[in-house]
C-alpha cells in the first residue's frame, strides 16, 4: 500500500474483451498514476476482478467527481465496483471474550501505526480488559451474552457499532455464535478468527477435535462471517506443525501465535481493500 | 538411522515409575550401545511409548537370544514389542494406477538407496508402467479391477503380496477403495497418500473439493488404511500455500509435489520403525 | 497458464503514466482475449513490469504481425520486451553429474506433461544415466570433465546445445562451475538449483556447512547463473525445518525435497515467461 | 512441560555405554516418575545429550538432596549437569529499544501465564514504553546509550540485572551491540532475536540487504548472544514467504511476526531447560 493519499479502485464484472483497456485509459486520460495494480479472470466463473491504487494527487479532480465520471463505464461492463480514499480510515471495532492474546496483538500493530485503521471502541462479553482497552485511550463496552439475554445484547453491540460508523467487526476469539440477522445485517464486514485449518474441525473445541483425530499441523482461517457457522468465505489460513509430544494445551499455545498472525494479515488485507468476495470465495490481491 | 547394523526395539506399555531403567538396564548389562532413543509417555491414555536402536556387533548375542532374555522384562511391564534387524530389509510392494509422480518418486528414492528397503513388485490396474517398472528390474503386475471383478482382483493382488513375502503395502495414487477384508487382513500394513489435509475433503476428487471450498493451502496426508474410509491413523501431513488464481489444474500440480514428499517421509518412519499406532493414534519418533 | 492456444507478452519500461492503457488498448482494439496479466511497479528502480496472456485465436493476425504492430507502442515507452506463443515449445537441456534425483523428477514431470517442454537432450559428465535416459527416448551425451579438459568439455556442452537450439540449460547438480564466458554467452538462459537458502552457505558442501553453523532449517534456491558463484538473480527458494537430530546427511535427505520442487517451480515460471531479470533480481508473476 | 511441580535434569557427558541406565535406575529406585524425557547421541562430537522432567512429589527428597545423591553418578561420566524446580520461576530481564512488537508480544504472553516467568524489570534506551510497562506492575528501568555513554550505560544495565537476581536477559530488538565483557560474563544467558535467516544478512539493517538480493523468503533467528557478531548458537529460526512486490516495509511488516514467534519460542525453550549448548551449536528437546 502507498503511503502517499490515494484511491483504491476495486470491481468485478462479467469477463469480456476490453475491460483494462477501458479502465486504465479512463485513469490515463486524467493522468491519473497507477502504483499498483491487480487482474484475475476466473475462468470457471467467467468473471473477471480488478484491483487499482491510484494517487490522489496525480488526478485533477476528487474521489467524487471520479465516482461521476467513472459511472458510466461501470454500468457499460455491469460493474460491481467500489472506491475509497486513503485519508479514510477504516473504523475497526473488536469484540473479545477472555482470551488477550488476539487483542494484544491487534493494539500492538494499532499502536505501532503497521495497522492504519481506527479502533473506535472494544466491545467484551466480559468486564476483564477494560483497564487494558483504556489506557489505550480506546472505549472500552461491557456487553453481558447469557442465554436469556443474547437478542439484547446482540441488539446493544449493533447499536455500538453503528453509532461509532463501524466499518468492520472483528471476533478476535469472541466465543459467541452471532444471529442469523446480524451475519446478513453486516454481510462480509464481519471477519472472524477460528482457530483450526478449516473446513477440518468446525465448531466448538477445535483444538480438541484435532488432538483427537491426531493431525500433524495444527492451524487458524480468517473468514468473513456467515449464517452458516464457520462456513464463510475464507480470506487467509496458515498452518504449524505439531506431534504426538503436543498436548491440547500446546495445541493451544501453538495455535496463538497462527490465530494473531492469519487474522492480522486478514484484515490488513480487508481494510486495504485488497479482498474481493464472489459467492462463498475470496479474490485477495496481496 | 544408523548405517551400521543395529537392531531396532519399539514397545509400548501402561505407564509406571521403571520402565527405561529396566530396558536401559538389560541392554547396558549387555554392553548394548545405544545409537538412537525416544520416550513418549501419553499422559492422557496412560501409555508409555519407547524405541531403540542398538548396535548389533556391541552385543554378545543375536537377535533371538534378545528375544528370549527380553522377554520376561516385556511381560512383567505388559508391553506390546517388536524387534527388528536393519539387515532385514523391509519388502514394500506398490500399488498403483495411472499416476506417474508418487511411483517415479519412490522408484527413484530406491535407485539411489535413500530409501533401504526392496520392492519385491509393483502392481497395477493398469498397464502403462510395465516398461518403466521393468526398466528397473522390478516384477511388474498387471491386475485389472472392474466394478464386477474386484474380489477377484483384490484376491490376487492379496496373493501376489504374501507370495512375495511383502512386509507393507503403498497404495501411491492407487485410486481403488480396498475392502474391509483386505484392510483388517493387513492392519498397519498398507499406507495410502490422500491428496488433501485431513480430515479436510475426505474421498473423492479432493483438489476439486479444495477448489470450490476456497482454501488458502492444499495438502496431503500419508496414513495408514483402515475400512473407515480416509479415517485411519495419520503418520505425516504437509501443505503448501495456494490463492484464487490457482486453478483445480494447478492445485493437482502443486498437489503432487506435496504427496510425493509426504508420502515418502511416512513410508521411510514405517520402515524404520518410527510408527507405533495407538487407537486411530500414531506416534512418530521421527 | 492457458491450455490453448496463447501468446505470452512481457516487458518492462521506465514507469510513467498511460503503459497499460496503451497496451491494454491495442489488445482490444484487435479484440485480443487477455487471460492472465500482471503488473509490477518498482518504485525503488521506477520501472514498470508487465505480463499478459492472450488467447491466438481471439486475435485477427498471427505472432509476427502482433510483432510489427506492436513495436511502436514499445518504442514509445523504451520498453525490453518480447512475445512466445505457446505452440513453441521451450527446449530445456538438462545437464547431470552422478545425483539422480533432480533428473528423475525433471522426467517424471515431462514425462506427465506437467513441465511442457521438450527435452532435446540430457548431458553428463558421468556415464551413469545413459540407459535411464535413453529409455524415455531422449539422447545422452556424456561429456567428461577433467581439470584439464575443462574448456574443452564446456566448448562441446555450448556445441551441443547450440546444435540442439536450446533455450534454456538446466544445471541439475551438475556440480561444476561454468566458466564466466559461458554465463555471459547465456545469460538469462542457464538455471541453477543450489543446496542452501541462498546468500547463506555459497559454494562446496553447504549441507556440511549448515551443520557446522547449527541451522534450524535448510533449503535450497534456484537462480540464475552468473559469473559470479551463487550470486545471481533468485528465481525460487524454499526451506525445511531440521533439528539438532539431523545427521549431515538428513540434510542430504530433506534437501533433496527441497531441491527438486524448488527446481521444478524455477524452471515452470522461467519456461511459462514467467521471470523478468532486472538488475540482479527477478520479478516472478507466478 | 508438566503443570504439576516437577524437577526438570538436564545433562551431557561424553557418550558410552550405560548412561541412560544409570541415571534412570537412580531415579526408578527412588520411585522417580519421568513426565518426560529426551536424549540425544551426537556422533560426530561423541557426546551424550539428555533431559528428564520427574515429579516433584513422586521422589522422597527435595531437590538438595537430588543433587547430594546424584553427583556421585554425575562425576563418574564425567556429566556436565544441572537440575532445576520448577517452582523456581525464571526470571527474565527484558531490554528494548523503540520498536513495540516483541515487547507487546512477550507481556501478552505473561499476562496470561502462557510464558511462565517473572518479569523482574524491563530496561531500554529509551523512555517511550514507561507507561505501559508499569501498567502491567512492571518496573521500567530507562538507561540512555550514547557513543560516550556506552560502558557506563552498559555497567548500569549488569548491576540492575545481577540486583534483580535475573536469569536471562532478552534482547527485544534492543539494537546495541554489547561488549565483549557483557557477553562473556552472562554466556549462555542473553538471547537475541536478529531480523534475518542467519547466516544471512548479519550486523545491520538486514531487511534492506533482504531487499537487494532479492531472496524469496524472509525469517528471523532466536541465538545467544557472543562476542561475536550475530554468530552464537542458533535456538529457533522461521521464515516466511516473500516476492518482488513487497517493499522493505513490507519485508519488516512480515518479518515482525517471525521476529515475535522466534523470539516466544526460543524463550519458552530455554525457561523450560530445553536447550543444551555444545560449542557453537544447541541441543532443543523441543
Amino acid at each position: 500500500m502507498s503511503s502517499a493519499r490515494h484511491y483504491t479502485l476495486t470491481l468485478s464484472c462479467p469477463d469480456r474483451v476490453g475491460i483494462v483497456a477501458a479502465v486504465s485509459t479512463f485513469v490515463a486520460n486524467h493522468q491519473g498514476w497507477i502504483v499498483e495494480a491487480q487482474h484475475h479472470a476466473d475462468r470457471v466463473a467467467e468473471r473477471f476482478f480488478m484491483r487499482q491504487e491510484i494517487l490522489a494527487e496525480s488526478l485533477p479532480f476528487g474521489i467524487e467527481a471520479f465516482r461521476e465520471q467513472f459511472a458510466p463505464i461501470a454500468e457499460s461492463f455491469q460493474m460491481e465496483w467500489n472506491i475509497t480514499d486513503s485519508v479514510q480510515k477504516k473504523r475497526v471495532v473488536i469484540l473479545v471474550s477472555k482470551l488477550e492474546h488476539c487483542l494484544y496483538d491487534l493494539l500492538s500493530r494499532w499502536q505501532s501505526s503497521e495497522l492504519d485503521v481506527e479502533i473506535p471502541c472494544v466491545i467484551s462479553n466480559h468486564d476483564v480488559f477494560r483497564k487494558f482497552v483504556e489506557w489505550h485511550e480506546i472505549p472500552f463496552h461491557y456487553v453481558p451474552v447469557t442465554p436469556t439475554t443474547k437478542a439484547d445484547a446482540f441488539d446493544k453491540v449493533m447499536h455500538l457499532f453503528d453509532n461509532v460508523k463501524g466499518d468492520v467487526m472483528i471476533l478476535a476469539r469472541y466465543m459467541q455464535v452471532l444471529s442469523p440477522e446480524m451475519c446478513d445485517r453486516y454481510s462480509g464486514r464481519i471477519i472472524n478468527i477460528h482457530h483450526s485449518f478449516l473446513p477440518s474441525f468446525v465448531g466448538a473445541k477445535p483444538y480438541h477435535q484435532a488432538y483427537e483425530r491426531g493431525v500433524k499441523l495444527t492451524g487458524a482461517t480468517c473468514h468473513y462471517v456467515t449464517a452458516d457457522l464457520d462456513a464463510g468465505p475464507i480470506i487467509e489460513q496458515d498452518v504449524i506443525r505439531i506431534d504426538h509430544s503436543d498436548s491440547v494445551d500446546d495445541l493451544v499455545r501453538y495455535g496463538k501465535d497462527i490465530e494473531k498472525a492469519v487474522l492480522a494479515r486478514g484484515l490488513r488485507y480487508h481494510v486495504e481493500d485488497r479482498v474481493l468476495v464472489h459467492g462463498n470465495k475470496t479474490v485477495v490481491f496481496r
